[in-house]
């Protein structure tokens, strides 16, 4: 864990370092990823059962790629009741939250009588890739199929790696609650082809969603373009900016509940309150002691955690605007004043009530986040990435007279006669 | 030009040929992109230089990497009046659209006491790439300036290539007109380069939009995600459906106004009236043998170009909808009505006077267009391409006390003790 003050000399380069990207892709699994890709382009159904048989030991025929509704529901139904109704209540607010987000048509007519719209639309088809084994989180399943659901996606498929064929029963049910249409037990690159390209089994989709690890990542980043991808997500990060008046522990185990993602998460606490500051890193030490995860916090929080001690609130902003963090909690006692100074943040949690593990499950908003400073040009998950707008102009012969004549000195200024020809040889017709 | 007809027993194939995606990255010029992106982020400004005189055969000092105000002044006042006059109420019109597409912003609190929000804001500095040479449009660099400006980006820095050093008069003037803030004269991979990375001349940006070549394109592959940047343009391409009671010349003319533009470029026609689109492709014959572009547009009609014969407006709309095109041009009775049947289109101009060349300069919404059936999942450029997102959560104990429970139930099944402390230890507190 870096100490950092902003009193001191070396502050700019020492938050340099600390935010030095963690866990860049390393470009080195371009290659295999690109023949995995060419292989499913080339071979279909048959490219999927062996790299499945290989990576995920288990023995599919193409028909049995895609996971029948009898085996969903029967999985789903190991799932006890009380965490049913969590997963319910979860769903119920992410979808309001994502109900809310939906955007409006524009349609008016200007002033020189050219009436000018902007339609939203949904994708035909989207996939949500879901890692497997310990990685398969049943909230991330919901944060990521819901969003296209409430956008009016008509067919989501999703891809599970199951290795030696075990099926997880969360992600099971959450898929049925968010009306997934069709769930294939494949994972890595080659799930990401079969849903860029289609094969004969799997009918190709226009947008690939949700995390994976490198290859699965890598892929995205190649059949982008042929289809829309999201982000590709590098190691979580919290931010917490707190003032001496929270307790320690509780802020301790705000960091340490993402630094127990992956050793490469990133926990910082930003503060003026240097005494503070001490009691949290001791805090943290001894939640260590017990912490089931410990391993992996321990390892994040020494290697990527941070304390910056700031002068004042504005320069606490300042610092956050440099992390642009994927989460960031303000811990104050006006935590939306603060939150104004922010110019770059995945989401915000406000109040000393709202630890960020809020939005992981049952806030509403998103759990899918820009991180490694992305949040500077990026935003989280949404209906908008479901989502596509068609733009209009409508003219009659008046509309055309107003706004013809300079298109024509414009195309003809670019070279471009016919585009030009377009307009003036229309507006000598009667 | 392929002639297609819905009635074909071959229709399915001969469509499917026809939508083959044109242009593909071949590929071949990433290793020489990847070597020009670590020089430059390795020997900096020097780099810039080096690549400039090698590509541009332009001398540079780094402290010439810039275009001074004086000289875009002097530059710009070449333009002629009756240009400026074109160019300005382009703007008008562009930035008056692109305001009414200005998102809002949420913020309410929910029926469990949770106040949920959503809040855009402007990216800190985009970058503008603007090809040189006879590709350089004006139009282009208000359809990618204005929509940054409007959403409120403080900083805009443009990169345009000026080979043997010759500044384009009409760009100078609609940066100028864009308040585009810096301008740099050098182009090409290296140009993206710097406006990633950032050279001790250039200051890095946090999206690159604009088009460009082979190069430009791979570089912007390549370097996203350390920052963003907009859809990859392929080839341009119209769609008309029109019906029998057009001026066959007028829809030859539309056409031609795609084919010009480059020998990639498609121009499709899709009518119930075969006579009228024997006229049409007999008028673009006829346009052909003054055209000053002909050579261009005619290799696109030949190779490109596709007249689609359909039994109703349904069928034509099922066309369209596979074709998912940039531009389509409804020439028909009711457009409105036919526009509704469409799902997948960057921009539809609808009415007979109303030619695809008004939404290039002066409609108002943005010409930046989603190519190669993209359309699909992608949008045309927007205010939104200059914006992100911050959700918010803000909470008290009581509404901790009600999403809460749920929230631990599922932290504990994702093995992710920390994030169920984080609530359950907050719960426990009086």
């Amino acid at each position: 864990m870096k100490r950092l003050n902003t009193t001191s000399p070396q502050f700019a380069a020492e938050l340099k370092a600390v935010l030095a990207r963690r866990g860049e892709q390393s470009g080195s699994v371009a290659e295999p990823v690109r023949a995995i890709l060419a292989d499913v382009q080339k071979r279909g159904d048959a490219a999927l059962c062996d790299y499945t048989e290989r990576f995920d030991r288990l023995t599919l025929t193409p028909a049995q790629l895609r996971i029948s509704e009898a085996e969903i529901k029967e999985t789903a139904d190991h799932v006890a009741p009380e965490t049913k109704e969590a997963l319910a209540l979860a769903a119920k607010r992410i979808r309001a939250f994502h109900e809310a987000q939906l955007p409006k048509d524009l349609d008016y007519t200007d002033e020189a009588g050219l009436r000018l719209g902007m339609r939203w639309t949904a994708l035909d088809a989207a996939g949500l890739y879901v890692p497997g084994g310990k990685a398969a989180y049943p909230s991330s399943v919901l944060m990521n199929a819901l969003p296209a659901r409430v956008a009016g996606v008509r067919r989501l498929a999703m891809c599970v790696p199951t290795p030696d064929g075990v099926l997880n029963p969360l992600v099971m049910e959450a898929a049925r609650l968010c009306g997934v249409t069709e769930i294939y037990r494949i994972g890595g690159a080659q799930a990401v082809g079969a849903l860029a390209y289609g094969t004969p089994t799997i009918a190709p989709v226009d947008r690939i969603v949700g995390p994976g690890n490198a290859f699965v990542a890598e892929a995205k980043r190649q059949v982008f373009g042929h289809v829309g991808i999201d982000s590709i997500a590098g190691p979580s990060e919290v931010v917490v900016v707190a003032d001496g008046n929270n307790d320690p522990r509780l802020v301790a185990i705000d960091l340490l509940a993402q630094a127990e993602h992956d050793e490469q998460a990133q926990s910082v606490l930003i503060t003026q309150d240097e005494a503070f500051a001490d009691k949290v890193v001791a805090a943290v030490e001894e939640e260590l002691k017990t912490l089931p995860r410990a391993k992996i916090a321990r390892k994040s929080w020494e290697d990527c955690g941070a304390v910056v001690i700031v002068r004042s609130e504005d320069e606490a902003a300042e610092v956050v605007n440099e992390f642009a963090p994927e989460h960031l909690e303000v811990l104050l006692d006006d935590p939306r004043a603060f939150s104004l100074k922010v110019r770059h943040a995945g989401a915000i949690f406000m109040g000393r009530f709202c630890p960020e593990a809020v939005g992981d499950y049952v806030g509403g908003p998103n759990h899918v986040l820009p991180t490694s400073r992305t949040a500077r040009f990026a935003s989280g998950l949404s209906v908008y990435d479901f989502l596509k707008r068609t733009t209009s102009i409508e003219t009659d012969r008046e509309g055309l007279e107003k706004v013809g004549p300079a298109g024509v000195i414009l195309a003809r200024e670019e070279g471009l006669d016919a585009h030009a020809m377009s307009l003036s040889e229309r507006l000598k017709k009667g």
